[in-house]
């Protein structure tokens, strides 16, 4: 073939080399050049068609590197053999809009994972940011750290001594995308041979990730202290994770008595281990912050993960965890390879916000912000006192109300519904053979304002019927 | 018990109720209160101390939440027994250096890894992170949608379609904090029971990472279009991991007959998929992208992943991911519940910076200064082509240098280094049974002006010796 008829429209504004690129590769794609065919030289082509040499030249490169052609040496262009051609076929582009869940709307929602926004330091945040992102530009944008950046662990094994009684190095520290991707990450340091025992009720977050890795996963129950230490034995269990500074959902402060027990279970055999997850520790509204698990453990058995989700915003997505110094070795060797999860701004910002003093201030806002919730939310419940006893009051962001008789966890919570306000059962976090419990309902208060709070408070009321 | 003498310091700063706390709990763990022991009534201690009641009180409460005293009903307070006290003994806060590695110095360093930051539009990603800031506030910090904003997923999908050929909607989209993690979410996804083939040499860190998870992991030879098909049939493989558009470290781009019997292969059984990371795909210096495999997957068989860490930079760590629908189906089902990585402020940053055109221009801007220093690099080399072969020179971002004859790798890099460049062996990314090669050395130029190309290619040829 030494002449290839094709209408170039010199003002269509694509250049010619494309124009020409498209026209052959049509041809082929839909057979009228045959595979094999001997497509013209470039230098007869560019003569018929009138346009450079290079131009051909250009169209036939793109043709080549994408495979249409092939270059014999010597011998010049051949229109390539394409298996399955008929796989080009490209649908028509279709836009669909979200598919969003229609949403229940509900005047108020006492959700107990909720975190007051208003109190976000947005100024600060932002003026953080800028700053960051003006000095020392091109390091900030470079690969980091895996482990996260130095400055940040240095700040947070800070904040872990002074705050939580925990000892621990920056080395120790790993900073990750959220507490989910923390446990994805440990699961590839500690192996997948692991029998791991939680809470029951508990976290289901966590059991759903422990499940979906094919751990053997079970649950432990718990009486008035926590998790009962010899089921946890019984159990087989050589990981247990625990919530000692306020078990989410049951709000239970674990004694000190308990605590050493667990470190004894984790003693008892090598490779045992405690994963201690401190996510609301922040918030305790009697006395001083109980030191973590963590910070009694001489022996390096515990793992202890902390999160900013909790006490900043949901949205920053930094969480960390503390690695006793076996696992640190497993972690070096085995997953550090894995690229950090949290851009290098981010964590500066963070950085700086701590060693500023602006996270103290923002703890201490929140805490006593949430602390007048907590205790306007108490007050306004006390006619509830003939009717159900009221837990896990001393700390975290939600309290739990008992109703040991009279109407089940679902008709209060259908009651509470068709009046506009979403509270919440304890019965979705027990995770397996449901323990018989009395109707129990979460009520969290973070993200309710007092007058918010006493309006609501009303309306179950009524809807329960309390007088 | 009905005294304790506390040296009490009202002028010290430390509030009388944490010096009672304090004096108290120290009693108990080192012994001199007898577990068991009963403790003096609030009434008489605050009366014996003179404060108030509720100073003593609140000691006490401080006390039994930390387990230190139990209360018995009509009975008083009790020191707890406490198991193995010891353990309370805390080190002294030990702080220590960051551990870092000495540096090795050079002059010049052709990473292939490289990236252009100063290129980077810090102005405008400041403006749009300040801007993103101020609007719709608390909206921003709620947590997010765990796949992704809505808004990034669509701008994701118009630039997939405009710029690789991809039909996908936003609902087939995962954002992830970089492709390391994106593959670890995969592996929730697909689950453990696979067989994975990666082209040799490959990205090492996929590598790593499908081993770490115990897949069962197999390299497959590649010729000069890329993974052999026929090898990658008798490998067993059921998953195999390629890069089409731009192989790494090869710089092969897979023509479109082995793309389509790459199709056909994953397409003869049921299970089968191919992983097409796009890690560099941005960057083509002769013609008109070309489009991605996933592009021609019309049976939904291609999990594409791309990344903006190449094309914006390595800090930012967002990631995505296109599904097939089938794989969709069991995201949702099993992995959705995994909170997204990204951060929603860093997610909308992105979003506006795709859709106000700048993402555009920011490609266009480094697209250029990357060809102009890969044409000098090539033209600097000019000489070498006595002595070696030169390849992967129309994409990307590094060239290959193949020795046939004369000195090894190890010798090539040995005499680079001592002149204080820095250049790469391909050996190291071979990761098994290794294939007899030509010495090949790798030359990235992409974090590497014009004038440093130009003088480290004249002291590689010194080096060298190439005349």
């Amino acid at each position: 073939m030494n002449e290839l008829t094709i209408n170039l429209q010199p003002k269509s504004g694509v250049p010619l080399y494309e124009q020409i690129y498209c026209h052959i590769k049509k041809e082929i794609q839909e057979g009228r050049i045959a595979s094999g065919e001997k497509l013209p030289s470039t230098r007869s082509l560019c003569r018929y068609l009138e346009v450079s040499r290079s131009t051909v030249e250009l169209a036939y490169e793109q043709l080549l590197s994408e495979g249409y052609v092939e270059a014999k040496p010597c011998r010049g262009y051949f229109a390539a053999e394409i298996e399955g051609m008929y796989r080009l076929g490209q649908e028509e582009k279709t836009e669909t809009g979200e598919l969003k869940k229609p949403k229940e709307v509900y005047s108020y929602d006492f959700t107990p994972n909720g975190v007051d926004l208003k109190s976000f330091p947005y100024n600060t945040w932002r003026k953080l940011s800028k700053e960051s992102l003006v000095d020392d530009r091109a390091e900030l944008f470079r690969m980091g750290d895996s482990q996260g950046e130095y400055g940040l662990r240095r700040a947070i094994s800070h904040y872990l001594y002074q705050a939580r009684g925990v000892n621990c190095t920056p080395e120790q520290i790993i900073v990750g995308a959220g507490n989910d991707y923390l446990l994805l990450l440990l699961t590839t340091i500690i192996g997948q041979e692991h029998k791991v025992a939680l809470e029951n009720p508990t976290y289901k977050q966590a059991y759903r990730l422990f499940k979906s890795f094919s751990y053997e996963v079970y649950t432990v129950d718990m009486d008035e202290k926590g998790m009962e230490v010899t089921k946890l034995e019984e159990s087989g269990a050589d990981i247990a994770f625990v919530m000692p500074s306020h078990q989410y959902p049951l709000g239970i402060v674990m004694p000190i008595k308990r605590r050493m027990e667990l470190l004894k279970w984790a003693d008892r055999e090598a490779g045992r281990y405690i994963i201690e997850d401190d996510y609301d520790s922040e918030f305790r509204y009697k006395g001083k912050p109980i030191p973590s698990l963590k910070g009694y453990d001489s022996h390096e058995k515990v793992i202890y993960m902390g999160t900013f989700s909790k006490s900043i915003a949901p949205a920053i997505r930094i969480s960390y965890m503390v690695l006793p110094r076996p696992l640190l070795k497993q972690y070096w060797e085995k997953s550090s390879f894995l690229n950090s999860t949290v851009s290098k701004v981010d964590q500066l910002v963070l950085q700086r916000f701590m060693e500023e003093g602006y996270y103290e201030r923002h703890l201490n806002k929140t805490r006593a912000l949430y602390k007048s919730r907590h205790d306007t939310l108490l007050a306004c419940l006390k006619s509830f006192q003939s009717k159900c006893r009221i837990s896990g009051e001393n700390a975290g962001v939600h309290l739990l109300l008992h109703f040991p008789k009279g109407m089940t966890e679902e008709e209060l919570i259908q009651k509470a519904k068709t009046r506009g306000v979403k509270v919440y059962g304890l019965s979705e976090y027990y995770v397996e053979p449901e323990e018989e419990h009395a109707a129990t309902i979460l009520l969290g208060y973070a993200n309710m304002s007092e007058e918010k709070i006493e309006e609501a408070v009303e309306i179950l009321k009524q809807a329960w019927e309390i007088s």
